[in-house]
């Protein structure tokens, strides 16, 4: 994996271009390659090893604490000593002022060692980034800063048993804390009263705090809530009560653990329903003004959508190399001749089955293409905050439509590896054994958290192709189409744009047709086709951009051949297999395929 | 579901006609709809309610013995008494003498209670319709009669550690006992030394004994074996040692338990590594001639793989019910209009949202398609057994050609709707407490035991639609024809039919284009593709002709309307959303695409 994240991150995304911008003027090519360095050993040595323990002991409640395996604290413990909580953040607050793209890639390394024992990490410094954003200044200092340091772990509280989705529906409420609750020098004081369902590391003892972000309503003067997602805002509710100093008062605040989830996978991660306010109300400082709860906590959901995708993908990679690995050591049967099989002769490694083949190529395809697409969103993360203004805004742009799809694709595309990572291995992989398993069941969160893959499809061709009088989609179409042309005089890479320009041309067709008579619910109804069909059209274009480093520095003779062959074989497998899926899922969009609305109830 | 089977059995199948045959003529519908009900009974009072329990409390050995939950061990013992292990076998040797179909649609409800519970019965009565086949009358009496009357249970020991797909590398040896090693009234008598692998309900204390039905070679003179398949024999290998009046006595046979296996799903069916002569030898009864073990197995592969394949159906139905009921109880979210979303209206439960109907419809269509293609087969078995020469010929040759999609469709499709049955859920069915998740888990062996998928590819276009100058893959042609000439004529499904039409020329031009130059490794290296759409094409046909058995029905105001126009729906989301997928798979196999076989171990 290492050597396809540095091939990705050199020859293609070009990061050594970063170090020209005045953030980054003090790194280099060797700090960014020290970081990922340190965070691949830490990953290889305290996550990896652990993670099928992570599974097996998962946490459990004793009535009073929540236990874990001592090395998820151990492994903790490292990630924080590395300061990559802190990657992204400025100097002089302690960070590593890493570009996002940096900071993506080395995470990696976390995910694919132990995908939920990282997630307290990815939480922690996600709350953090948020108050950085939106936080008082006291508010960064006390909270923030104890975050990036790993003294305090963070969560993030959004949904409620009976609102996931609908997040209009939250009735977590929010009062002030008495008359003078806005002098309260940690920010505006009040009091919650609610319950908070899924929520991750919402209880452990890793640290001797935890800082949940709890979005809530506050009502108005009649005791009544405004409907929708307008009516909520954002409040920090400490699980232990701190001074204005950031000191632990030693009093508990009034939130209690409901309870632990038990779930399929991500087991290592304590997922919890919390209590707020069972004795009197949970207390709470608010961050940002009344009722942008929602548009603060959206702020930081591109990079937390990038993250999933990100998680994703790095679980179909784990698969990958351990069926790989597999399919090289494992003897069975023999070549299919046209004079049958010689069964006097030894068995060949299963590597050697075309079938075989096809199941580890279409897992390079996936996982690779995936990283592919999460490096580049990270990189246009990094274009938004540090690229000049016309950069910044096409980087905003492309990310707005890029996002579902950086989400949503990989958390079915590499949980489909993973299935295949399981059938290389046969009755083995079906064991637990076999670590591949437990990545299959962990990648299935993936299209369930962060919003749904239903969400996703209405996200994209419900606002983000429309937006902007289409603006992003354009641009986007705009980059296809400069791959395209990059690629058509390279012989092997002219068959594949071709392909490209007319998926293209189907799915923008499509999109119009979905739209023709401006009905939400004709269009939305095949929001999910419409979603896979993009992402794979995103793929292609993708592999084919990839792809056409690989040709250049073959024919610079630059580089690793068989590595850059490989490439060029999961690209054509992409395009040979998987992008002429495209045409039965835009054929429901584009014809306004009716049978899935028009269905009653009472028929099923 | 019931009410679906129901249907399908007495409008589609015509199971009443069956009736008019001398094997079945003391039964009546009243009988067979009274197996029905005890078996759906039996399954939800004695199954389902334990299925979760199966999972949790897995198999567990100490040492001495394996430990089973008790509502196992009383679940089977109200499946024995219901005498359902004879179903198919005849009156005189305490048999119900029931068609196939019925028995398997019996069976439905067991898999669909409890897959993992029901395991134990389902090879049970495999391996002692084998011994029906194939064994002395001295071996049916003995074993099988005991076998069929539940006192003693079964098991299938194919695979080896070394040897799963590939059996012509098995390395278990049977060598004669003694001078007389013919002489006894058992059957041939062999001393079986080796290691079984995957071997399910290899050991457990629910029956007195335990009958292994054990692949072994017996050496040539010089110590050789046959190389390939040619030289496997089959035996008998009881756990304890039997009299010829078939009394144990009370010596146990030299097989033991090396291991449990401990698998992702599927746990309440004990799966086991056995020794076989660790301490001499193990003594087994040859079934059969010597070299012709293979064929004595698979002459059971139809009916175990349809088998398989209807266990996976019942795990989509079982999810499929599951996540309908969720989605009529479960609120969340609001129409969208054009207006946008009405936030202070209640929200509504989620199967309005296209969305969610769209995930229910796929899962009805897979497995109401996937049930109705298990009847078919089951109908065709019985044609086999007791249809005139010529519908015994043409239903030998449709099973041909039909099992490896019997096998492969469900497990994989099926599986695919236990992953909506989640998503359907969102985050609840991530977690332990509903049991969607388990279908899943538990589903996903499908795809590899009794062959896995690659081995079904492979039999199908390597060996099925060949045979016979393609006469088996003709015939079924002609049946789609059929279907299809007598729906053109219907409004509603003129459509359909002709896409249908389209769709088997595409396959058989595919069928032609990948043997074009006759080599089995550019053939088959498509061969799982070629599966996928040989297996949608199948169901759209299937889909359609029970189709016009809905048109038929609505308009002769006959049954319950909703519940056919519901078939209906499925059958169109079917040919919408699920057909046109065939096109992609068989571009690949048309092209007799390389990029797999190409593949090199280093680009990797």
């Amino acid at each position: 994996m290492r050597k396809t994240l540095d091939f990705l991150l050199h020859h293609w995304i070009s990061v050594g271009q970063l170090l020209l911008r005045p953030r980054f003027a003090e790194h280099s090519l060797e700090t960014f390659a020290s970081v990922l360095d340190t965070c691949e050993r830490i990953a290889r040595e305290k996550f990896a090893p652990f993670n099928r323990l992570s599974d097996t002991q998962e946490p459990h409640f004793d009535g009073q604490r929540v236990h874990l395996p001592e090395a998820t604290h151990a492994a903790l413990a490292a990630y924080v000593e590395s300061g990559m909580l802190a990657a992204a953040q400025d100097h002089d607050i302690g960070g590593m002022q890493l570009p996002c793209v940096i900071e993506m890639a080395a995470n990696a390394f976390f995910h694919k060692g132990s995908i939920a024992m990282g997630g307290y990490a990815m939480l922690t410094s996600g709350n953090a980034n948020l108050m950085m954003a939106h936080g008082t200044p006291k508010q960064r200092e006390v909270f923030a800063r104890r975050l990036f340091a790993g003294q305090w772990f963070g969560t993030m509280c959004l949904s409620e048993p009976q609102a996931g989705s609908s997040l209009s529906d939250l009735a977590t409420r929010a009062v002030p804390d008495g008359e003078d609750f806005e002098a309260d020098p940690l920010g505006p004081r009040y009091r919650l009263k609610g319950h908070k369902m899924w929520i991750s590391a919402g209880e452990h003892e890793i640290t001797e705090n935890i800082v949940h972000l709890v979005l809530a309503k506050i009502p108005l003067a009649d005791g009544s809530t405004v409907p929708g997602t307008k009516g909520i805002s954002l409040f920090i509710v400490p699980k232990q009560r701190v001074s204005a100093e950031g000191e632990l008062t030693g009093e508990r605040n009034d939130v209690a653990l409901a309870g632990l989830n038990h779930k399929l996978g991500y087991r290592g991660t304590t997922n919890t329903l919390l209590n707020f306010g069972e004795h009197g109300g949970a207390v709470g400082y608010r961050v940002g003004q009344p009722g942008e709860g929602l548009r603060c906590m959206f702020h930081m959901m591109n990079e937390a959508r990038i993250g999933v995708g990100l998680g994703a993908v790095m679980l179909g990679f784990a698969g990958y190399e351990a069926s790989l690995d597999y399919a090289r050591q494992r003897p069975q049967g023999r070549p299919m001749t046209v004079g049958g099989k010689d069964a006097s002769s030894p068995q060949v490694p299963i590597i050697r089955h075309a079938d075989v083949k096809r199941m580890l190529l279409a897992q390079k395809s996936y996982v690779e293409g995936g990283l592919a697409l999460e490096l580049y969103c990270a990189r246009l993360v990094d274009e938004l905050h540090t690229g000049d203004e016309r950069a910044a805004r096409d980087a905003g742009l492309l990310l707005e439509v890029l996002t579902p799809i950086a989400k949503s694709w990989p958390s079915e595309w590499c949980l489909e590896a993973n299935s295949l990572a399981i059938q290389v291995h046969g009755g083995y992989g079906y064991t637990r054994d076999f670590p591949v398993e437990q990545h299959w069941r962990d990648n299935r969160l993936n299209m369930i958290h962060e919003g749904t893959h239903g969400i996703q499809g209405l996200d994209l061709l419900g606002r983000k192709v429309r937006m902007h009088d289409g603006a992003a989609f354009k641009l986007l179409a705009a980059r296809m189409q400069s791959t395209v042309k990059a690629a058509l005089p390279h012989e092997v890479l002219a068959g594949p744009a071709r392909q490209l320009q007319m998926a293209l041309q189907t799915l923008e067709s499509a999109t119009r047709a979905a739209w023709m008579h401006g009905q939400p619910d004709e269009a939305l109804a095949n929001a999910t086709p419409y979603l896979q069909a993009f992402g794979h059209v995103v793929l292609a274009w993708l592999w084919l951009d990839v792809a056409a480093v690989c040709c250049a520095r073959l024919a610079d003779a630059a580089g690793d051949e068989a590595a850059l062959q490989g490439h060029l074989a999961a690209m054509r497998y992409f395009y040979a297999y998987e992008l002429p899926k495209i045409d039965a899922w835009l054929l429901a969009v584009a014809s306004r395929q009716s049978v899935c609305r028009d269905m009653q109830d009472d028929w099923f």
